[in-house]
This record gives C-alpha cells, structure tokens and sequence, in this order.
C-alpha cells in the first residue's frame, strides 16, 4: 500500500514547480488519506519537492506509525503553527493551501504564524483532478463498497413488509451493510414513503409502509474507505398507473443518461440526455438536483453531473448517475446506479436490478 | 417547538448592538439547527435585528417548509450570492460572520459579492457560548440519549464471546441504538481490543476478542438531535493484576474528576483532579488527551475540559469526563460518563456501573 501513497506525493510533488509553489499544505482529510494513508480526523501533509512530512496530535501517535510512511510530527498543541515552524525553518516561500478546506481563522492562525517573507497560495481542484481518475486498486475498492451495498440492500429488501416504518427498515439496511463488512454508510441512509418521497433528502422517519405508496431507498457503504451509491424504489403492493408512469419515465431518463456516458462527453451532456427524456413528459420541473456526482474517497466528489458542467468523463471516472422526480402530495421517484467510465464506454457496476419491484 | 427557535433568534437579534452588528451570518449546521431547527446539509441563516432570513437549496424547499418558521428564501444557484443580495438590498453595513466555519472560498465568495461599504466580521463563540446551557427540553433530549446509549451498551454486551471480532460488536452496538430508537450513533463507534486499545481512537477491525484482553468501548448515540458518549471496558476472562491497577487508576481519576465538578469551578480544574490521581500511580504521560468536552447537538461543543481552559462551569452544561490511559504494548484504560452541571453540584447521567465488567 504505502508505495502507491509515495507515488502520489511524487506526483504533487513534482507539480508544485509549474504552479510556482515551494510547499502544498493538504487538510481535507480526503485528500490527506489519499496521499498519506492517514484515516484519522486531526492530520495536515506539507508536500515539498522531494519529501512530505506528516502533522498529527498525540491521540493518533501510535496510529498514525502504522499507517504513514512518510516522516511524521507528533503536535502537543495546535498542528498548523507547528506547520508553519516547519516553512519558517525550511525557508520555503510559496505555500500553496486548500482553499474550500481551510477555514477563514485556520489561514489567518496561518498568516499570523508564517515568516512575513512567506506567502499563502489559494489553490482549488489540484487534488481533486488527481482523485477523479481511479487506479486500479481504487477501481477494485469501489467494486467492493457497490457489491457490499447492493447485497446489503437485497438482505434488507426481502424484510420489507406493509406496516413497517422507515427508520426500521433504515437501520436494517446499515445493520446489513456492517455485517457484510462495510465501515459504515457513507451517507446517512434515506427511506421515505409515501408523500415523504418527494423530500429529495428525508431523515428515516416514523412513517409506516401502505400498500400501492412507494418507498425510496437511497443509500451507500464505505468499503475499504471508498464509496458507493445507489436509489432503488420498492413498492408494497401494486403503484397506481400514474406512479408506475412516473417509474417508467425516470428510468428511461437514467438509462438515456448512462447512454451517453464514454471519454471525452462532458457531463453537462449526460445532464442534458436525462433533462431531456423528462421534458418530453413534462416533468422537467419536478427534477430539482443534478444528474450525479463523482465518488471515491468521499460520497460526492468532482466531477460534478449538473447542467454546467463542463468537465470531460475519463477512463477511470466513477460517477452516480441519479434522475429523479418530485411532486408534493404525491410523491418522488428516483432511480441511481454508480457506474464506471471504461475506454469504450462505461460500465454500470450497481448488479440491482431496476424493473419495477413489488415487494 | 418553534417558539423555542424564535426565543433563541430574538437573543441573537438583541446582541447585535452590543457587538456593533447589523446582521449576523450563520453556517455551521449546529448553530442553524439551534436557531432555525432546520436538519438538513446546506443552509445559511442571516439573523437581523427584527427577523431573520433562512437560505437553503431547491432539495431543501418542502423540508424546509416543515422546520423553519422564519422566512425562508430557495436559492437555485450557491447561497452565499443570495445572501449577499439580501444584506445590499436591506442596505446592511457590518455583518458578522463564524470564522471557525466560514471556508476561505466562502469568505472570498461573501466580500466579492458584498457592496463596498459593508464589512464582514469575524466572530467566535457567541453561539457557542448560549448552546452551552441547555434548556430544559434539551436536558429532556439529551437524558434520552443517554438512556438509548446505555440501553444499547447493555444488550450488546449481553452478545460478547471470546472469539468475536471488534467489528461485529461495532455493528450490535449500532444496530441497537437504532433499533432502541436513536437517529444515528453521534461518531464512528469504537471497538478496540488488546494492545489495540491503546489507540485513543481506533476504528473497529477484525482483531479478536480473547480471555484476559481488554476491550474498550467507545459510543455514542444521537436521539432528537442530541447527542450521548460513554466508554466502558469489558473483560472477558479476568485481567492481570497490572490491568486491574490500571483499571483502578483510571476510575479514581475519573471519580475525582467528577467530584469537582460544580457551578464556578474552572474546566482546567476538573481536568487537573483526575491529572492529579494519575500523576500519584506515575502515568500522567500516559494520559495524552484532555479530561472531557462540551456535548449538545454536536459530540464535541464547549467547553473543553482540558489543562489550559479557563471557561468556568455553571448549571445546564453538559459535559463528558474520560479520563483514560494508553501503554503502548499493553493497552488502554478508559471511563467516560456524560455529567450534567446542577446548581448545587452535578449529576452523573450515564447509569451504566462502572464496576470492573467480567464477560
């Protein structure tokens, strides 16, 4: 594991010359653990040029030697001055920061604690771009998180009964997950029935399975520290013809969609390939959320699958692709697998099957 | 319910003058939640004078509805533009912003969309400082939460064998917080066990319970939003007499803790009564984090209970008090009670005995 850490830091650091930078300061833990292998909460990577040193507090000492290759900094008190001790004593200038993941006192501690002659470089994406495209080993990971959920989902579904309310089946979902070996959910699980399908992100509520209502299950595991993603709809006896249209029009909106996914498309297209499905029926306004997001290390990541988005899919890009629609008083449908940009296209790599399920 | 939110605006709204404010931005989902009881991920809540405004998503717009009863604003694009909208168009000057949860980018975002002659100011834990003192009802929520906690310690302790991996029990423990009714468990639930539990803040693997090894658990619940945490040893099969000492060191430090604890006495006090005990057994290095913390809607919130920190104690805090001890090799010891500051003293909310636990 840690040579393929080390070759990520090689990588950052071999960039840090083109965008004029002496140091990349990394605290989103995210982009932390990719680059260091740090699964802890409270760790900062100073990346230079030829080597990278790690920032952590005494409760993650022993830790953090088992999982960091890297030379390491135990910090009594607060990590970022002792950061900045480290640019001061290293003469390093430049320092280039995250800037969506640092928080307005953490870069004035910074600033105040820099040499004056040292300077903070707001930079955006750097990572992220690094972290769109999966290795192998990623792409094995996230394998594992989408089989782990939808067999978790499969254990949970055959439980699902008119009467039971929607906490009960969320916690036999995540109950589900763990014993089949996931960290956690990576996103609190969602089940809402009835008129609470149209909340695009309801808390597991009291609300009690009727027949014909239908339920929304919308969740994911972290396996191996990686993410997955996927909304089935479950019906408790048969849907009236209207609900079942609904189905069938965000189906094909999420199967247009997956169509048009391959290298070199921007997402703003696969965007418009769903909106496009759902305007023919006249529910282009009851779709209020973008078509997906890319995952990994985190639930929702770059790219982003919205109407202006312009980034261009990639081999190795993982993505959600998730159309849904929202009628208040009625009810919402969603339908999403998390699929796997391939050289010639891609792959769905949810198994779930996605006919309309009776349950 | 919504009354309780409107009286917590109307004290924010009537400390403004005294802090030279015209308006005050929150954004950290804590304090949106204790002002506007909204549950969701992303809204902003721009307290005036007279009223406030609540921002959120399109995703947001029928939960929304449900939670907020101040007037609520649904923004089809970020909501930091918007917000800047509604501070130029009311013609607003000095805006206060939470410095500890404002990104650097949404800061950028706020002063390139503000007017020229209005000025964002930092601000640090006045919200803070009223969530230390909980009201009744949420003494009531957090007393439930406990009460799960406790309740779901006890049955999956009841399933410890010798020969069951940590992450098994992680799993009981969560599935029976949910099943007894909480949300969620307020952080990843630990489970180490052996020379294991000497990291303060190990995740649940597949290291093996057997006889004579310590186990350490570390859980919390959330329930109505409030969160509990509370750590317990078991032991299957009895200890050696060294982890029995240490056991005995780490409960009198924590009793002594306990002992302190009243109206005006200072957080560093507390925590330096259980630094004292285990300074007399000589393993105060062993004891490398702060004695407790501040828990309400979030599991860590001030006061922090820790060598250095001056806040002083006063009744309807509730607080955590962990002490606990890690020897590299051998193991950790330690014991948390959630505790709730009294006017005459406190009183030890967790119920679950701390007795040395044979399994």
């Amino acid at each position: 594991m840690s040579s393929e850490f080390e070759q990520r830091r090689s990588l950052i650091g071999a960039g840090l010359e083109n965008r004029d930078l002496d140091a990349m300061l990394v605290t989103s833990p995210a982009n932390v653990r990719y680059l260091a292998g740090f699964t802890g909460s409270n760790g900062a990577l100073l990346v230079l040029g030829g080597d990278a040193v790690f920032f952590t507090d005494p409760r993650y000492a022993i830790q953090s030697a088992h999982e960091v290759s890297c030379r390491t900094q135990v910090c009594k008190g607060p990590i970022l001055p002792a950061v900045a001790e480290l640019v001061s004593s290293r003469r390093l200038r430049r320092i280039g920061f995250e800037r969506a993941h640092v928080s307005y006192d953490a870069f004035e501690c910074l600033r105040a604690n820099l040499p004056l002659n040292s300077s903070l470089e707001p930079m955006a994406g750097w990572l992220e771009a690094h972290r769109m495209l999966k290795s192998e080993s990623e792409i094995e990971a996230i394998r594992r998180s989408v089989a782990t959920n939808s067999k978790a989902f499969e254990a949970a579904a055959r439980r699902v009964r008119p009467g039971m309310r929607e906490l009960d089946l969320a916690a036999e979902i995540d109950h589900q997950m763990r014993r089949l070996g996931a960290e956690k959910p990576s996103f609190e699980t969602i089940v809402a029935t009835g008129e609470r399908s149209a909340l695009p992100h309801a808390h597991p509520g009291g609300a009690v399975f009727r027949t014909g209502q239908p339920i929304l299950i919308d969740m994911g595991t972290f396996r191996d520290g990686y993410a997955s993603d996927m909304t089935r709809m479950l019906f408790p006896g048969a849907p009236s013809a209207r609900m079942r249209r609904l189905y069938g029009a965000v189906l094909e909106a999420q199967l247009a969609a997956i169509d048009t996914v391959r290298p070199g498309v921007t997402t703003a297209r696969v965007d418009g390939a769903a909106r496009k499905v759902l305007k023919a029926y006249k529910l282009e306004r009851a779709f209020v959320h973008s078509t997906g997001h890319g995952l990994g290390l985190e639930i929702h990541e770059p790219p982003r699958i919205g109407k202006k988005d312009k980034t261009k899919l990639a081999a190795g890009m993982t993505i959600t692709i998730e159309p849904g629609v929202y009628l208040e008083g009625l009810g919402g449908i969603r339908i999403e697998d998390t699929v796997l940009v391939t050289p010639s296209g891609c792959e769905v790599l949810t198994p779930t099957s996605k006919d309309l399920r009776l349950v």
